[in-house]
């Protein structure tokens, strides 16, 4: 079951103490994990949509063919379950142009692109922290 | 097999052509997808370890029990599994300060804490585009 499927997770409450209480030694109110936050990570986390995102965002439309180029190790039956999930989510579009053969392409709808700060975020991560 | 061990993935490589050439509309350059971002991402989207890295990066130093409780839907066994795999890389360090019983204590190293960016950038665009 996808992240779309599963829908916001329940927050933990804490009983007693307002709302705004600071954060203090004794712990009384614990740290509660984003469900929204979850779920974005769980998409763009997925083995290799985040390599697929990162590609996206450096062109305007790409091909099938393109991106598997782009994505080498990911087989074509894979990569046609990822950009479908892509799809799903609203992150992708596929346009079919005319013509013979039909070109099919993929592109970021605004809410892929608006990845892009994150990506790029996790990427200056990567060069700065990975060997 | 964890990113750790799969180390950094070949890029494909376009024959002819300078490397600087611009991107035009005939794409003899292929977009090829960073492996160091793609080994952040495998890592950082794993399931729960993004929740994870969130719920510390908000916290100096937390206990397994206090991490379980702010993911709640996750189950101890893997909660422990992605705490070793985070220790591994070097995201997560792990304290046992003495005293009866020894508390043990996980928090995040510099290489941790500097995914804030990341993790901030996720977060506002959960918040944006996830319903």
């Amino acid at each position: 079951m996808g992240p779309a499927e599963d829908g916001p997770q329940p927050v933990p409450h804490r009983e007693g103490g307002p709302a705004k209480r600071p954060l203090v030694a004794t712990q009384v109110e614990r740290p509660a994990c984003c469900p929204k936050y979850h779920q974005a990570i769980e998409l763009i986390g997925r083995r290799w949509t985040g390599a697929i995102v990162s590609v996206l965002l450096r062109r305007q439309a790409l091909r099938f063919g393109e991106i598997a180029e782009a994505v080498p190790e990911l087989s074509d039956r894979l990569l046609s379950e990822r950009m479908k999930e892509l799809e799903r989510y609203g992150v992708v579009v596929r346009t079919v142009r005319p013509g013979r053969p039909a070109r099919v392409e993929y592109e970021l709808t605004e809410m892929g692109r608006a990845l892009a700060p994150a990506v790029r975020e996790l990427e200056r991560w990567a060069r700065r922290w990975l060997a």
